[in-house]
């Protein structure tokens, strides 16, 4: 089943969805366990080339999910808004997308993303990324999660 | 299997994990559909007496899933800190919790939970809270998570 948010005012497009993944801080990953639990993990990440990449170490129970399935969901919250007016709540500007996640095993394309992770997070100390990504490449694995589907949540000024 | 972050020295203890929860702005909440399907959603939600209390539309993805399985992850991240010296990464203080997530029935709690979310993120509109409860009272759910586990991360300086 496709769902949508419930309120069409606030669902956003394809484009404003790329956006948000572009330029969030942070994203929070959900996987399931074995046992159906789900697991939702803060990471840092890095929307290249239409994809998600996020680097970890090469245990953990993210990944062991994985293993068992590939199938996850990744959500990036983006500007934060309170709202009287509505409902006394707080709106979001947010996206949620659906894939399967997958080690990125290809050398160049892990060497890509994680020159890319460092880019977005400590571009004051990017001329030092390729001395520690090149110590650091055998002892972290990187991931992708390519969307399959998306959708996005915010709103829009009238 | 009981998990706790890998790294031993960024792990938090119980007081730590309650104290990001209490002052977190927002978390994000993972259910799992009925085909398997992980499904994290960014929430607006209190900490009230040792229970995370979150409000939603009667309809929607998120509460089929509840119907589904009710049991969930909830994280939450607090502050954040690039890290250069240690793994040219991004490490977030953040609680990751385990429970199960119940729609709260009684009229006293979900009021009291109501009146919690708007004085955490409407205070200067806290005088009209009353009124804005009373009115959407019947259209609104609200749904507590009880944790039964929980695990936190943080660097702790030295």
């Amino acid at each position: 089943m496709k769902y949508e948010p419930r309120r069409k005012d606030r669902r956003v497009g394809q484009d404003e969805c790329l956006e948000i993944l572009a330029r969030g801080a942070h994203g929070v990953l959900a996987t399931v366990g074995e046992d159906g639990e789900p697991y939702p993990v803060p990471l840092s990440y890095v929307f290249l080339d239409g994809k998600i990449y996020f680097h970890c170490a090469r245990k953990g129970r993210k990944i062991d999910n994985l293993r068992v399935c590939s199938r996850v969901g990744f959500t990036v919250v983006g500007r934060v808004q309170p709202l009287f007016e509505e409902n006394f709540s707080t709106q979001y500007e947010s996206v949620i997308v659906f894939g399967q996640a997958g080690e990125v095993t290809g050398e160049g394309e892990k060497y890509t993303a994680l020159y890319a992770l460092a880019e977005k997070y400590l571009p004051e100390h990017i001329g030092k990324a390729d001395d520690y990504i090149k110590r650091a490449f055998s002892q972290v694995a990187v991931y992708t999660v390519v969307p399959e589907r998306m959708s996005g949540k915010a709103r829009h000024s009238k």
